[in-house]
């Protein structure tokens, strides 16, 4: 039992007080777990760029002051009422996106929507209560997806929490918690091309460059990158990526040159960028009879997705997936054992589940890891995005 | 050979001249068959809503004068240049879409979009010299789909001729070669749903009730029959519909009625109506995490699907088929040796294909055949569809 146990912690967050102005390291007041709930001591995260959209919130909801943050690692550092899979000391990644493992999706083979924790963008409070753990001065501050991990400290439903090896590297695994495993699930999981096939991947940042490296891991013989940014082309090279289009190079569009390339069309193709655009592009690209697309970026509020029902009549097919399909709870210690290259332990890993980890032996998490800053440096995290500079900049809670 | 070889036929035909006028019956010239073609006998047709459609010539490229006509039975009268498995004699189901076995969809397991033999419903002539083989006094008559069935005699493609049992009634598998292929396969072979799942079916024609039988078959436990036509709902129980929505009933869009009828979505749902608002409720009323929809209607030229792409990313997939995925050569003598119960025959059946027939042991054809007409009163089978009386009416050519 640790000394903070049931008391409320003050401890420094970044809060964004403000839609797209500069985080704020402010002392903040972090109440205890209540029932099914667990305190989380964060000791990395990484940006990913649904944290931006949301603070940016161009196309999304406002809600503010918010602490954003959904891709990191840390230890657990108390447990709330009725929780007996954690206990202070575990290693864990939180996910913005949970498993109850009792509604009909976490009983599904299928489905990672679990009913209860699904992600939701719009809700700054914990389900419990309806309540903020996180307060200034009395003043509630809103949570971001469950997770608010731009804090030293942060309270999350039991059901969003992996509990991970302890022996796996913190500042490495915790970019598993969105962008790599969303990318990774979305091609190995979702798209599942076959050995020696293509597959176009939209959007070369994190998210893509995990979605290509699933492309290589499965055996695929043409990775064609697609980005407006070709400053990503070099680096993507390393993910297995082997063709490169920018669609800003063509007078037509950029689903029309891919078909050309390829007689007809890909065999499979991951939309990994947010942009309507590219997610209509990234359907009319594959090829008619087997093509497979996959939808993974984070739309606006009012986007729509717009095609000729041709384009399906004949033979294509079109999922989107959050989190790759994997069940974080279920599935994630497994992608960290693999990335660790243990040994298969099944009193660890659910079995059925296993096809979908088996794979990923070959998983480099370092190539992601382009920039690190430490935690009162954030702000140069949120500019390294909006640049394009960075796969995933990691910010050091603890620096 | 038969006497008739290498002659011009001179023959009855039901000639559309112009679109939505009553077809004529008019003596016509057939022409013998070039390299790869044959010369089929038609005994039996049966009108599909793709006839009157093209026909009508509303929402789809017009072209006269034409011969209709695609799901249909006969007998090889002669055979062109080059054709060796074919013979005059063999009794064959015509079919609009073909199967080179030589291309890349031919080829690949998943698609039966031949390259060179798909359906175009804008080519009104012979792929081999761009001519028609139909003509009235000299002037060519267009070909439908490259069947042309509502003639004595008609000129195919080898590619899109299925070599059945001679012992099967051709005036009952006539209906194989089109409408219930193409209902059952999308519910078999595309949308796949598990026993004691939910299906909703849009359209209750002979293509609805067709994926309706494939639902049963297949031990679906809730069976939603979705029409405009409540008439439709008694005919339906039949096939195993055993819910109906009138989506004229409520105020709400059917997709939301569907959602709340089922604790948030069918797992399955196939669409059989052409109507596009019909298409994008097929969608949206899967459940998410798991939901597929199948479209199978034919939209109108200009029709486009629009949906929010959260609606994807919530873990729906959505796929189109022709023909029910079928391979026409290849599964379609599979499926006729079934539905007469005969034992399967391994020289007769691909092994790999297997699965696709295996499970219609249980198909009962004589249910979709309401109404039976000489060819003398063909105007009548488009009366009944366009009254939406009938589900297929059968046109004796003999009579
Ligand atoms: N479904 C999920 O579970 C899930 C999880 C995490 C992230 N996301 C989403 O995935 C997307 C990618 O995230 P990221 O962190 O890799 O972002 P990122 O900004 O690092 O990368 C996006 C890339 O897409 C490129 N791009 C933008 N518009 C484009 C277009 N029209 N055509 C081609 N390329 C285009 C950009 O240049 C950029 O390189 C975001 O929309 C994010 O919100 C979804
Ligand atoms: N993809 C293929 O390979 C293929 C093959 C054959 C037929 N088709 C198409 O399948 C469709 C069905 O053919 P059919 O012969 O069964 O036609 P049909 O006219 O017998 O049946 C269509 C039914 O849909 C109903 N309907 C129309 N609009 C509706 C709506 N908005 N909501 C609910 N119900 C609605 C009608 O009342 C009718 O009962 C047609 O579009 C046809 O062109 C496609
Ligand atoms: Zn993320
Ligand atoms: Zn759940
Ligand atoms: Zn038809
Ligand atoms: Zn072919």
């Amino acid at each position: 039992m640790s000394s903070t146990a049931g008391q409320v912690i003050k401890c420094k967050a970044a809060v964004a007080w403000e839609a797209g102005k500069p985080l704020v390291i402010e002392e903040v007041e972090v109440a205890p777990p209540q029932a099914n709930e667990v305190r989380l001591k964060i000791l990395f995260n990484a940006l990913c760029h649904t944290d931006v959209y949301f603070w940016e919130a161009k196309g999304q909801t406002p809600l503010f002051p918010r602490i954003f943050g959904h891709e990191a690692g840390g230890i657990v550092e108390s447990v709330g009422e009725g929780v007996t899979d954690l206990q202070p000391g575990d290693h864990v990644l939180p996910v913005f996106t949970g498993e109850c493992k009792e509604c009909s999706h976490c009983k599904s083979e299928e489905s990672n929507m679990c009913d209860l924790l699904r992600i939701n963008t719009d809700r700054g409070v914990m389900i419990n209560d309806g309540k903020s753990r996180f307060s200034k001065n009395g003043q509630p501050i809103y949570h971001f997806v469950g997770t608010s991990t731009f804090s030293e400290y942060t309270v999350v439903h039991v059901g969003c929490v992996a509990k991970i090896n302890p022996a796996a590297p913190l500042d490495k695994v915790c970019i598993l918690s969105c962008g790599i495993c969303t990318g990774l699930g979305a091609t190995i999981n979702v798209a599942k091309p076959k050995k020696g096939s293509s597959v176009a991947i939209f959007g070369l940042g994190a998210v893509g460059l995990a979605a290509a490296e699933g492309a290589r891991i499965s055996g695929a013989a043409r990775i064609i990158g697609v980005d407006l940014n070709p400053s990503r082309f070099e680096e993507a090279k390393k993910f297995g990526v082997n063709e490169f289009v920018n669609p800003k190079d063509y007078d037509k569009p950029v689903q029309q040159v891919i078909a050309e390339m390829t007689n007809g069309g890909v065999d499979r193709s991951v939309e990994c960028t947010g942009s309507i655009q590219a997610m209509i592009s990234a359907f009319e690209c594959v090829h008619d009879g087997w093509g497979v697309a996959v939808l993974v970026g984070v739309p606006n509020k009012d986007d729509a997705f717009k095609t000729h029902p041709v384009n399906f009549l004949n033979e294509r097919t079109l999922k989107g997936t959050f989190y790759g399909n994997y069940k974080p709870r279920t599935d994630l210690p497994g992608v960290v054992e693999k990335y660790m290259n243990k040994v298969y332990d099944p009193d660890q890993i659910d079995v059925k589940r296993l096809i979908l980890v088996v794979k990923l032996q070959e998983l480099e998490l370092e190539k992601f890891i382009t920039h690190s800053v430490s935690f009162s440096e954030i702000n140069k995290a949120f500019e390294y995005m909006l640049q394009g500079k960075s796969i995933r900049c990691i910010i050091r809670m603890e620096d």
